[in-house]
């Protein structure tokens, strides 16, 4: 097979270029020197070694072996794409999967482990170098396994900066730089690093196309109690955006000059996050901290305020948001409608023709951009693989009987959506509506939980999960992430999930809440719609918070198992139901009008 | 009044030693060398210096003034303690409070604090330094501030040990200290230091009465590879008990010798409890080890392994803790009754005289021992202050109306119990009613939760909040903490709060459900009972894990609003009355059946 000789081509070179630096193993992680969860083809560098192409794995390589660590998600993927190459996969999460660390014990000790330091955050330095010393390694971060071996590396990406007005946006970057500063001084800092792309984006109301699906721009950004600077590829921001950036103090520089433009300033206090600041950048402003007269720093851990500022949304993006909503509702009752019509005309309809059909529905609506994520539409037991995409090789034809479940979402201008829903395309099985109305419940009990001030996603996780618990069943995913407004539907600081994360919800986040469940080989199930967070109560306890939901499509009401639903399950369900009817029905024909009203009729 | 004048006076004393010793401001926690809740007479330094009682509170004195902080559940009685000291209340949460970190702020740049190293545990004195060098304060741990003041100091206690035969503990102290062996050598460790009395307790089989309602022995205990010795004032150890322990290598050696043991020894790798070792130890072994060829430590956070271990109750702990709750539950029935009767016999009833009579009846049951914490007997708005303890000045006597709230515990020879139920004494409001049902429904969902291994404290307490907080209700204490086995009655390393705890819940542990609402000058509700985790289901999705409820005792169905309990929560009521009448009745007489027939009949 060709792939796999390129790859131990690819390989072989990596070897030579370690010897010649006298290094005797090589880390490459997943991600790119802004820590980004989507990265543009110039960072794929662990894809480029190991010919695995999921979002996700961390590539080991010593002289003789290499190991590629992914997920549950991605292990048939990664046994398909590393078959003939040589790299072992080692599957994460399972008993008997060695660690990274376990592996590199098995060195010689004093034995030289390089990275790329422009790859790692300093907080996951900090991990690595902690586990090399206790195993007497010494570890080298100045080394980029690309260089003189990837010829034909794709150069950076190079689309150009467009605002983002603030009719959309609700607030000027002018204001964001002033809460901003106001946060950082209760730290003593009078600067801030920025290098999360969706924080610089969300902080100079600024998008670009540099990332698949999120609509940021390669850059970093410093912002001083004198003025803020953006340091990016200086042909990508035109000379109209630079003057009216300039109206609020903002200024352009080129991608590499962040470091020599700290060397030359004085009387800095920067607050730097140790999650989302690459080794790099922190070595070279630490060996700058060193200098007589020159810059300070304070190295954080936790959100940073910009995270925090960007995760509660502004009246403005919240109405955006809704807007959005109706769009993204209007297209996909279109696709349920022709999915229907289609099946029961008994046209061929795949997987990925239900991808590409959405994708042509959702691009009649005003102000789309293009999709969030790659869609996951998984028939059957491909509704059991977390985060299947559809491929030529996988592509299964629908036949009218199971379940199909259809993860997607859409870049609006106005808006990002994020949205599930699993449906029956015939004859369903007793287990399936159970499953179904089990993963039903566990949604509307978060959906219309109250709870007060200073509650974490990791209290409210469970009312997601209890009834699946109830019956041993559950789900190995977070029930809820943050989502960006036109910005990255992953984003933080909070979410709703299993782990702890010290992050209260606050009015104003949106949050998804998507449980489901997995039936290996037979199908998959999940629920998700957005939910904003908002003030419900003021009592003598305190304030009280719940949500409201924002997602508007119809839930599958052939799968629902009414017997187990309590009285206010189905309120909540009907009202839901009466409300997307509502909200929908101006935006469309008499005919899809009438489709809408019969698949949200009470129950 | 004099009590005032005795507390200045003691302060003044305490000045002039501050004074000689160059220190400006001197910390008095409550806690002890052990770092106990509860803590012998010779430990209340916080207690003698500032006349107030209560269990929770921090003084700070400096030349001139003096704060005493404490928590909301003590607030009334330090107002009333502290009045005419001098001394400033802190009231601790409310957000104008300043923080002791706040006062520390204010003093000139290198002044001396003082601490007594004895009484503050390294972690906790690690996070003072850390606050005192931010505001660049100069901190002087070997402080006592009792030495030359305190002249008729209480000495330490002299209780005499007892063991505690295997038949109650299950367990041999040989076998107890070998499972932690092999935990220790998990950290590469051949030794472990134990300062917490109910660990060194637990471990060695040995109870004494050292702390009130705690029987535990005042002493530090080192287990190393060789052999284990507990440091204990040896008069306590009788000459056959010392001959029982030699058969486990256990020896016998002066409470104040633990280092000059240490001093002699060698090749020891010593884990240290960052939590529970006091600072005073903790600082002569770092200086031990700084010698040549001496031993070496690792300082570990988190909970120790035998924390862990103790935690998770064998076979015969908890058959024993089951016979315990049918004990203690003939005792509250018999209350129950008599207080009933007495009532509606027109007798005069105090809330004084509830806890007596309690006291009686429970010392009629075989192997009790004492009670297990003083009594709440909180009568209409008593009920809302959280940790009552009624007095002759507070003492209510009992009306035919409202509610009674009554939180006990016993220590018997085979289990400690901790029960709380809240009664009608006669006429009740619907609000009353309607935050009873809240309260038990809380209960009941925490009661009845099945939940994957692995699952976290934090993330279950939801349960037992969400129909409060779906009315804008809360309790601003935790859900359940564990306790102990004729040990501590508050005990970890496990617990149900909404504070993040790491550790998770594992069958055999044994934690309370207390949830409950407080309507401050109106009245309180609690419900609590014992729990107990055990496995319920395997499937693949893994392990499931709930509760098997301990406690036997009716709850009241006078005031439950039946119309807001769904048909499951009917079900649990009925099945828990059953059980306990099923469990009780053998132990009652033919009248006392009629009334828990009554009490306990299906609704």
């Amino acid at each position: 097979m060709k792939n796999t000789s390129v790859v131990r081509g690819r390989l072989a070179k990596l070897r030579l270029s370690m010897q010649a630096k006298g290094v005797s193993t090589c880390v490459i992680p997943s991600s790119d020197a802004h820590q980004s969860e989507y990265t543009p083809e110039h960072w794929k560098t662990r894809t480029y070694f190991s010919g695995f192409s999921g979002s996700a794995g961390t590539l080991l390589i010593t002289l003789q072996e290499a190991y590629l660590w992914t997920d549950s998600r991605y292990f048939l993927q990664a046994e398909r794409e590393l078959s003939g190459t040589g790299i072992i996969l080692q599957k994460e999460g399972l008993k008997d999967t060695p660690t990274v660390e376990d592996c590199l014990k098995k060195l010689t000790p004093n034995s030289v482990v390089a990275v790329d330091g422009w790859v790692f955050s300093v907080k996951e330095m900090e991990t690595l170098r902690e586990k090399l010393q206790r195993n007497n390694l010494i570890v080298y971060s100045g080394f980029d396994p690309a260089e003189n071996v990837w010829e034909d590396r794709p150069p950076l990406p190079n689309s150009p900066v467009f605002l983002f007005p603030e009719e959309f946006s609700g607030e000027s970057a002018g204001e964001k730089i002033k809460k901003i500063k106001s946060e950082i001084a209760k730290d003593n800092c009078n600067a801030i690093l920025l290098c999360a792309l969706d924080e610089i984006a969300w902080t100079f109301n600024m998008r670009g196309n540099d990332v698949p699906c999120n609509p940021v721009v390669v850059s970093y950004a410093l912002i001083t109690s004198e003025e803020s600077v953006i340091f990016i590829d200086e042909k990508k921001v035109s000379h109209e955006i630079r003057e009216i950036l300039q109206q609020d103090h903002i200024r352009v520089a080129g991608y590499d000059c962040l470091i020599p433009y700290l060397s030359v300033q004085k009387n800095l206090k920067i607050r730097i996050d140790a999650g989302k600041t690459n080794y790099a950048i922190y070595s070279s402003i630490q060996d700058l901290s060193k200098e007589k007269n020159k810059i300070e720093f304070i190295l954080k851990e936790g959100p940073s305020p910009v995270g925090i500022l960007k995760a509660v949304k502004n009246e403005t993006e919240v109405s955006g948001f809704k807007d959005a909503m109706e769009k993204d509702g209007v297209a996909l009752v279109r696709l349920l409608m022709w999915l229907e019509k289609s099946l029961s005309g008994g046209k061929n309809i795949s997987e990925m023709s239900v991808e590409e059909k959405l994708i042509e529905f959702r691009k009649e609506q005003p102000l789309y951009v293009g999709k969030s994520f790659n869609a996951i539409v998984g028939y059957q037991e491909h509704g059991a693989i977390i985060h299947y995409n559809a491929s030529e090789n996988t592509n299964k034809l629908l036949q009218k009987e199971g379940l199909l479940l259809m993860d997607t979402g859409g870049q609006y201008f106005n808006g990002t959506t994020d949205i599930t829903r699993t449906i029956a395309l015939g004859e369903v099985s007793k287990e399936m509506k159970h499953d179904f109305t089990l993963v039903l419940k566990g949604h509307i009990a978060l959906a219309t939980a109250y709870f007060p001030q200073g509650t974490r996603g990791s209290q409210l996780d469970v009312l997601a999960r209890k009834y699946l618990w109830q019956e041993g069943l559950t789900y190995m995913h977070g029930t809820g992430h943050g989502i960006g407004y036109f910005l990255n539907v992953h984003e933080g600081p909070q979410n709703i999930r299993l782990e702890e994360n010290a992050v209260s919800i606050e009015p104003g986040m949106v949050t998804s809440n998507e449980p489901g469940i997995y039936r290996s080989g037979k199908y998959g199930i999940r629920i998700e719609n957005l939910i904003l967070a908002k003030q419900v109560k003021e009592t003598e306890y305190g304030k009280f918070y719940g949500f409201e939901t924002l997602s508007l499509c119809p839930i599958d009401l052939s799968l629902v198992e009414q017997e187990i639903l309590s009285k206010e399950e189905k309120k909540w369900l009907n009202q839901y139901h009466q409300t997307v009817f509502e909200r929908l029905s101006p935006r469309l024909s008499e005919e899809e009008k009438d489709w809408l009203k019969e698949k949200t009729k009470e129950i």
